[in-house]
C-alpha cells in the first residue's frame, strides 16, 4: 500500500527547498517544572510564515517553461508563492479578496505578482483562480490540499525532530491541515511515541468536528483572530493523514492567543500574528515532558501587535 | 608574532560553545535598491543577547573543581554569566548596581547565580568583584577585555560569513569592544576585503574618539538609550584589534534607535533592545552591497517595547 504521504517525500521537499528557505531556530524555554518548550520558530521565514516551505516545495518542481502559477489566498499563502516564483523565475497570478489588508496586497505586489481582486467570498476566489488555470495554463498552487505543498510543510518538523531528537508532545495548528499533514508524518516516522495535538481556535473547530464524526464536516464562517485559520472544512488529501496520526486537537479562544502572543513578544523576542500563537498557547496550558511546538506565523496588524506589547511583561502562567 | 586574537581561537570558541548556545538565523532582506541586508539575530538567545557565547566560551575551559566564577554587570552580561555557569555545574557570584532593572536581577537570580548589590557607580562594582575573587578564590568573568571572551563573541561573525558567504561591509556595535574585535578578526580572516564599520552612540563615542587619538581615552558617563552601550573607555585587550580592523565607527543617534527598532519590529518579526538595533540602525541608513549585520540583543523593558510597537508599521526609509 503506497503511503499518500511518506517520510522520503518530506526528504526530497528538504531537499528542494534547502538555501531557499531559512532553516529556522529551535527557542527552547522551561516555563515551568516539569515543561520543556522547544518552539520552532517559522515565524522568521522571509514571508513570515511556514507558508514558504510548501510553496518553494510544489514550484521548485515546475519547468520554467511553464506559463505561470495561480493561487488564491488572503494572505500567508499568497505572500509565499509570489516570492518563491520571484525567485524561480517563475510568473504568478494571486487572487485576493477585496477585503484583504492593504499591507499584505502590497507585499505581493512588490513580490512581482499580478494581483486579481475578487468579492470576499472565499468559493468566488477558488472558482476565479480556477477559470485563469484554464484560460492562460497557469498551474494551480492549492493552499494545503496537495501533497507537495504539505511534504513542504512538514520539514518544519522534520527540522525540528533531527536537531532535539524524541519529543514527548507535538504542537501545531491546523487550519487545512496541510501543515499538520506533513509534520504529523515528519514526527511520527523520527520519534514514533509522540503524542501529536492539533489546535484549532474555539470558534473555527472544523478538524475537531471532523475527527469526531469520522468524516469531514464543515463549520460555518468562523469568528476568530486568527485569520490563517478560518478554513471551513479539512482538506480531501489532508484529513486521512490527520485521522492517522492526530491524537486529539485542543481549542483556544482568543485572549489566550493574545496572552501566548504577549508571552512570545517578552519571552522569545518573537513577533507572532494570532495563528502563529495558537500551538503555543495550548502547550503552555497542558504541556508536560519535552514539547514541539511550530510558531507558524507573525504577520500581524500593526494596530493588534501594538494592543499586544500594552500588556506589558511576560504574563505569569 | 602571535596574533592577540586568532582565527584559530575562534574556531576553538566555536567548538566549545556547540549545542550551547543558539545557532541564531541569518535573516535576508533587501530594504531599497542596492543594499542585501544579512542580520544575525543574536536577539535569539536564550539570554537574549550574543554574551552568552563569550560566557560559555571561557566557562566550558574551567576545571569544575574551581570554587565558581565573579562578573560584574548591570546588563546581559550577568544573565550570561549566570546561565553558562548553571548549565555547566559551576558556582556564579554576580555584582549588580542597586539601580539594575528588576526584571534583569531577577533573571540573574532565577539562574541560580548569587547577585551582590552595591552602588550604582561601575568602579564601586569592579572593585567590589576584585574583592570577591580574592576573598572566594572566584574567577573573574570580565565583560569583555579577555582574549577567550572576545574569542566566544566572535563565533557570531564566524557562523554569519561561513554561511552566507563574502560581505561589502560589516556592522557591529561596539562598547568594550569584545564583539567586535573577535568578529573583526572572523570577517577579516574569511572575508578580506569586507569594510568593518563600528557602530557607537552620538553620545558614549570613546572609541571613535580613541580611534582618532591613536590611544584608549575616556568620556564621561553616556547618555544613551542604547544602555549595553555606555562603557566608557575601550578595552585594554580589545582596543588595538579595534585599531588593526576597524575602518571607521558611524554614531547614532536615540531617534534612529528607535526607527530601527520598528523596522525590525515590523519587517523581521524581532525585537530588539536599543544596543540590539544600533548597527542595523546605521545599516539601513547608508548600506550598499552585501551588508552584514549583527543585531546584538533583545533584553528591552517593556515600556519602552510599547513605544517603539506605537510606531505602527515599518518605517519608509
Amino acid at each position: 500500500l503506497q503511503e499518500p504521504l511518506s517520510l522520503d517525500a518530506i526528504r526530497a521537499a528538504a531537499r528542494r527547498i534547502e538555501g531557499r528557505v531559512v532553516r529556522t531556530p529551535v527557542l527552547a524555554r522551561a516555563p515551568r517544572a516539569g515543561l520543556e518548550l522547544l518552539g520552532k520558530a517559522e515565524s522568521l521565514q522571509p514571508t513570515g510564515a511556514f507558508k514558504l516551505r510548501g510553496a518553494f516545495s510544489l514550484l521548485a518542481t515546475l519547468s520554467p517553461d511553464v506559463p505561470g502559477v495561480v493561487a488564491h489566498s488572503s494572505g500567508n499563502h499568497a505572500q509565499a508563492v509570489a516570492r518563491a516564483a520571484r525567485v524561480l523565475g517563475l510568473r504568478a497570478v494571486v487572487v485576493m479578496p477585496s477585503d484583504a489588508p492593504a499591507l499584505k496586497r502590497a507585499r505581493t505586489e512588490s513580490d512581482g505578482a499580478e494581483v486579481v481582486v475578487v468579492g470576499p467570498d472565499s468559493e468566488e476566489r477558488a472558482r476565479r483562480a480556477e477559470e485563469l488555470a484554464r484560460e492562460r495554463g497557469l498551474v494551480p498552487v492549492p493552499p494545503f490540499d496537495h501533497p507537495l505543498v504539505a511534504a513542504g510543510q512538514g520539514t518544519a518538523a522534520l527540522e525540528l525532530v533531527e536537531e532535539v531528537g524524541a519529543l514527548d508532545r507535538f504542537y501545531a495548528p491546523i487550519s487545512g491541515g496541510g501543515l499538520m499533514a506533513g509534520c504529523a508524518v515528519a514526527v511520527r516516522a523520527l520519534s514514533p511515541r509522540t503524542e501529536i495535538v492539533g489546535v484549532e481556535p474555539e470558534d473555527g473547530d472544523d478538524t475537531r468536528r471532523s475527527l469526531s464524526a469520522g468524516e469531514r464536516v464543515s463549520v460555518p464562517p468562523p469568528k476568530t483572530l486568527a485569520d490563517g485559520l478560518r478554513v471551513r472544512t479539512p482538506g480531501a488529501f489532508t484529513f486521512p493523514i490527520l485521522q492517522q496520526h492526530v491524537a486529539r486537537v485542543e481549542l483556544v479562544s482568543d485572549e489566550e492567543l493574545l496572552e501566548a502572543m504577549a508571552w512570545a513578544l517578552h519571552e522569545l523576542r518573537l513577533v507572532l500574528e494570532p495563528s502563529g500563537a495558537a500551538a503555543l498557547a495550548v502547550a503552555l496550558r497542558e504541556g508536560r515532558g519535552r514539547c514541539g511546538v511550530i510558531l507558524s506565523g507573525g504577520n500581524v496588524d500593526p494596530g493588534l501587535l501594538r494592543e499586544v506589547a500594552k500588556r506589558g511583561r511576560a504574563p505569569r502562567l
